[in-house]
């Protein structure tokens, strides 16, 4: 078969919900991204660094970057940017022999393995949703989200070790990171085969801008250099990252009242008795046999709202305080 | 060997030169992205759409590429487009089965090729810079830039269509098309194994903006879109190009420019008894053996300036006037 026939039958789109008065499933920040910083990054535009191949990344964001991250013991070749951290999650499956994950967890790492034709093993988190006993090694990567995605909840630095000390490559996925506030990036002090993902796109209310950055060992670095686009990150969105991080305190509040927001909603779904996990995330899980899922998500499509279907359940992101009441009434009612 | 060690062994990074006082190395265009058109593209940027996954590409933008390309037979589904170019190359090295390509041509197709680890073949274009007699069918895909990149000449379309005819599916890469102004579009209509690639980088002045297009079959763009990230392109990258497009005019005024200081270089270069390619990029192409090349790059170093070595010889991009100035009088001198 040829090669296009091919992708056809083994690749599938990533495909999302459409948007809808009240959108609640893609994990965005309820924030737009504060009107007075888009400003601030025109004024600094040079319109002639616009026509040339611009850095990616260019130093001062790795500055920036290394300032955020505020440890002793990482450098500028400790990290490396991409066109969101999808990028970087596309090109380790480019990079290793086998990708390995465990449902439920982020929808790309299967997507994408099927895009780049990468070798994946699927293994399931236990029922009490801890990392499976698994047979992985040198060539392997392992993806593993913390805050899982979609249930939120928090992996034992215990569990990643073990992963660690097999010998594979573990990329850990902090997307969500500064709604948890705690990360494990410490570990790369003890373990050369860890990547620490991260993203501009939830905390910073930038995902249409397409940042995230990368922090692992010097030599894993230079290795995700050689395979990414050269020019990764455009010139516009890497100022969009600097003039972020320079304004930390505007997106801390709002992180702030979104994890406050988050552990409203938390409450009253067990007041409701719904079935929930301990989200850590910009976003709830509550757990769902499939027909009770599908028939939440039909009614909640009925009132314009839209949520994410797994198969274990429903995944709410966090909005507004009046999103959240609409929805949590909505909840009230289905129960 | 494990992954990343076998990376750092396999692939190498795509390195620019030093910028230098006159940069003439990437083929960027020489004026810088209109001021009034990057306000127009601030004063269109909606704040709230920062935040979320904005569509890649939005269907505005695919309405002005299709405009653009004015033709009576291509729809809405015959195109996507790429972070740059350089994004819908890559895709393409992942999707089939062998790259094939023709030194002197893009130094990033064997760049890409190792990066990726797809096979590839490498053969040379024959003395009277024609594309050679191979043997390519079904699981192959032939990049071949028009005009060639670094000779910019042009490629007769029966070549093409050789190539065309044995089944292998052809990448032709019309980066620098706006400087030639004919394009072998049509051939579209006959053949299903082609795509046509285009940017925004060297006619608009956006190569730091990471903005390329694809155009072919349904089927084709259907693949692409499955095997590349979902949202490849950045919000404002896209407002970025719209508004491009919606102001031809003044990209077309700075073309004729170039193309007519790329004509007179051609013409000095001759009279100065360089054996030179009949360019038609925003470049002039200068035939040398190695000794005389590296004797002219290092002097032009020692003056500031930069331009790009191949193995055939030195590219010059085409600068604004007193560039091209600067350099001539360097060529004479060398002379």
């Amino acid at each position: 078969m040829n090669p296009v026939d091919l992708i056809i039958r083994r690749a599938y789109p990533y495909e999302t919900e459409k948007r809808d008065r009240i959108y609640l499933a893609l994990n965005e920040n309820p924030f737009p991204f504060p009107e007075e910083l888009t400003k601030e990054v025109f004024r600094r535009l040079d319109g002639d660094k616009m026509r040339i191949y611009y850095d990616s990344p260019d130093k001062e964001l790795i500055e920036k970057i290394l300032e955020y991250l505020d440890t002793d013991f990482l450098r500028e070749n400790n990290v490396s940017i991409g066109n969101g951290a999808d990028e970087i999650i596309y090109v380790m499956m480019i990079m290793f022999d086998r990708a390995v994950f465990f449902p439920p967890t982020y929808s790309c790492y299967r997507i994408f393995a099927k895009a780049v034709g990468a070798k994946y093993l699927e293994v399931p988190l236990t029922k009490d949703l801890k990392i499976p006993e698994i047979e992985v090694g040198e060539g392997d990567v392992v993806f593993i989200p913390n805050p899982n995605n979609p249930t939120g909840h928090i992996f034992e630095k215990e569990e990643i070790k073990k992963i660690l000390k097999k010998g594979a490559f573990v990329a850990l996925d902090e997307a969500y990171y500064e709604f948890h506030g705690e990360s494990y990036i410490d570990l790369l002090k003890e373990y050369e085969n860890l990547a620490i993902i991260r993203t501009f796109s939830k905390a910073f209310s930038l995902a249409a801008q397409r940042i995230g950055y990368v922090i692992s060992s010097e030599k894993f670095i230079d290795a995700y250099n050689r395979v990414r686009l050269p020019f990764n990150v455009s010139y516009v969105s890497q100022t969009f990252a600097k003039v972020a991080l320079e304004h930390i305190g505007i997106f801390k509040e709002r992180i702030e009242y979104i994890v406050s927001e988050r552990e409203r909603m938390k409450k009253a779904l067990k007041e409701l008795n719904y079935s929930i996990s301990d989200s850590r995330g910009n976003f709830v899980f509550i757990f769902m046999d499939k027909r009770e899922r599908d028939r939440l998500v039909e009614q909640l499509r009925w009132k314009n709202i839209a949520v994410r279907s797994f198969r274990e359940g429903v995944r709410i992101t966090i909005g507004k305080r009046e999103e959240n009441e609409t929805i949590l009434k909505e909840l009230e009612v289905f129960r």
